[in-house]
Parts: C-alpha cells; structure tokens; sequence
C-alpha cells in the first residue's frame, strides 16, 4: 500500500514509546521494598488497567484521568501482594512510576529522526499533565499532545482515532497509527488511520506473537526501522 | 511577589511570541501584489479578529476555529482594499498567512532556555493544527498545545486559563501567563495565574503604552530577559 501520503505519526506510548513493566517494577521495589515482586506487581497493576477505561468507555463513570483509575487499582491489588495500611503518600507516589518510564532504546533515536519529516503526536490512553512529565524526564518532542484527554473518551473509542486527524487538520489516510497492540491497531484502521505495528517482545516480560505478515500497512522492531521504511 | 514556584509557563503567541504584522503583510503582497499596502491589510485584517471571536464568547455561534473566523473576516475586508472577484484558491492560501508568521528574534533562545527548566506551552486563541505548522517553520518546540480548542472557549474566557493549569496538573498560581496584550494578562490573573507582560514595541507598526510598573507580576522586554528573571 503507498504511504506517500502521511503527514503524521500518532503514538500509542506505554509499551510502544516507553517500557511500563521494567519502569513500574523498579519504582515498585524502591517504594515498597525488595521483598516485592516488581514484575509480578506491575502486571498485574497493567491488567487492572482496561477493566478500569471500559468503566468509563461504557458510560458507567464520567470520563476521569488514568491517574485516578491507576490508583483505584493499586488499591484493589496491593492485598494480592500482602501489602495492606500502606500510606497514602506512598500510594501516590507509587502512582507516578506510570510517569517515571523509560523510553525503549530505540524510541528517542527513532522519534527525532521522523520529527523532521513528519508531525508526531502521542495519541495515547495517558492525559496531557502524565504525557508532558513522561516526555520531559525521556527527552520526548511532540509536535501536539493529542489522546483520551482532549477527545473524552478511551482507545480503542472511534472519537480517539477520528480526533488525531481532525485536530491536526489532516484525513484520517494522512495519519499512521504506531502502536505494539494489534486492538489499537485495529481501532485506528477502523477509523480510517493508517497502521504501523512495532515489535516489542520484552513488553509483558515473555515474547508477544506477532501478527501475520500484511495484518498493518507496516511491520518493524523498533522507530529507527520505522524512520527508514518512512524515509525520515 | 514570590515566584518561586512557577512550574509552567502560558504563552499567548499572536504579537507574543511571532510577528504577526510583518508576516501577514509579506504574504498579502506576495499573493495580491505589489500595489497592496500589507501592513494596512494585516491591521485591518486583525482588527476584525476579536469582534469574530466575541460572536463564538457570546454564544451566538458554536465554537469554530480562527481558519473560518479569519477567512470570513477577509471576504469582509478585501473590498476595502479594492480587491473584489479573487479565487477562492487565493484566498485559502492568503488565510494560511496565520501559520507563516516569523517568531521575534528573542522568542527561539528564550523559550529554548526557558523549557530547559519549566514547562512551556502554548495558551493561545489558535487551534492545534495552526499551532503546529507555525511552531514546526518557525523552530518553535512546545511540552503542549493547550488553548482555545482544548477548552473549547477564546480568550479572556476563563476556563481557557483555568484549563492551563488543571491540565498541566498545576494550581492557578504556579501557571505564569506570557502575553504582551493587557486584556490577556488581566483575564490569566482574574484566575489566579500568575503574569509576565513583555513589550513588543512594533506589534501595531507603532509604539504602544507600556503598562504601569507593577501591573503584573513581571515586566520584560523579551524571552530571553524572562529567562534571565527566572533563573533559567
């Protein structure tokens, strides 16, 4: 399929830009102790994660930022793991590890390199305050925060997808999607966006099936790849 | 006046941050020709702006993006200038003038210093997609675009300030507002932002009043004097 066309390259960011699972299984240990299994926690806290936006997707709850449903859930999980009567302050502080991410190594090298061709924004489930202190610490350039926030609603919702088109004045066929979870993937195209699926097998902490070669308009392992395949 | 916990900075960008009369008028002669008085046509055209925006304020129309609202005001004004009959190509590529305006010469190693130790974004009337073809010519890099279309309002309206601080995650008073129009520092402290006017003596093509010492919080000349002020 031709991709002359693009103008811009919406992110998804936690897994795809930045490592959720090593990032919130160090700050894991560091708040609660090395009796704790970072990993453990951190998949389990990620597993939480969708049950809480579809809460907000289905119109059971008003749209709330992931800071508030990340710490609904570590309050519902830190039992699991023997913790109990924590401090709220540590509880919030635990809170900001999902702001405390480090990019995958490709990610910055990637990034700059397709900002000069081409408009970057994260398009992603995170609200702007998490996006600009995730970036900001990562040394991430955006051109725009787009995502949940200013549209109102959760990936994979149709107004996520439809809004990274529209608020940079472009046709959805102007838009790539890069994410590493085909749901995104699917959602964008399903809205018209083009679709890149990158690779990231350490994600969950076990190697992720690929999809079938063709599924997206684009397959690569990382953002350098994609700036390459994308003449950037 | 304390400043000491400033966390971001809000900038207004028409007259603060790029040169809007210089560049409106470059583009109108370039595109209508050398018998039009640019800089006439650029005052004109922007005296017509707030009466456009105050129709959206007043809720007599729906919220629409300064694309429309410019264009329609130069449908208004070109007869004015003798110019009736242009094709509507000319005047599309004329109302992309917004996008092509130049920063003033402090404003790239200001805000470059500036986002080294606050977080900078845009709180300004313009949409995102102007927001970021201007920013992108003009070197200009942002941590977010927030603003009129985000908070689905036009400035002096207040919940265009309050969005600036809630979200960045801030409280009002660690959110200082950059502007060089009084009426925009009086609305951002009417909220409880904190205020810098900075003087741009050409803005109109003639010199303006500066306001009285003390009227806010800060009084520069320049970005690069306001990174000075605050230590960055």
């Amino acid at each position: 399929m031709a991709l002359t066309d693009i103008r811009a390259l919406a992110f998804d960011l936690f897994g795809t830009v930045v490592d959720w699972r090593e990032g919130v299984a160090r700050e894991a240990v560091r708040l609660l102790g090395e009796g704790v299994d970072g990993h453990a926690l951190a998949s389990r806290w990620r597993a939480g994660y969708q049950p809480a936006l579809e809460a907000v997707r289905s119109g059971a709850r008003g749209w709330v930022d992931i800071d508030v449903l990340n710490r609904e859930v570590l309050v519902e999980i830190l039992p699991e793991f023997g913790l109990t009567g924590l401090p709220g302050a540590t509880l919030d502080e635990l809170n900001l590890a999902w702001r405390r991410l480090d990019p995958w190594p490709d990610a910055v090298e990637g990034l700059t390199r397709l900002r000069e061709r081409f408009i970057i924004a994260p398009v992603s489930n995170a609200h702007i305050a998490l996006v600009v202190d995730m970036s900001r610490r990562g040394g991430l350039v955006w051109d725009a925060i787009l995502g949940a926030q200013v549209s109102g609603g959760y990936k994979p919702q149709a107004q996520v997808y439809d809004d990274a088109a529209r608020l940079l004045g472009l046709a959805p066929h102007q838009v790539l999607m890069v994410a590493s979870h085909p749901g995104d993937l699917a959602g964008a195209a399903g809205r018209g966006l083009r679709t890149a699926y990158v690779h990231r097998p350490t994600e969950y902490g076990r190697e992720l099936p690929r999809p079938a070669p063709g599924t997206f308009d684009i397959h690569i392992d990382g953002f350098v790849e994609l700036a390459q395949r994308l003449g950037a």
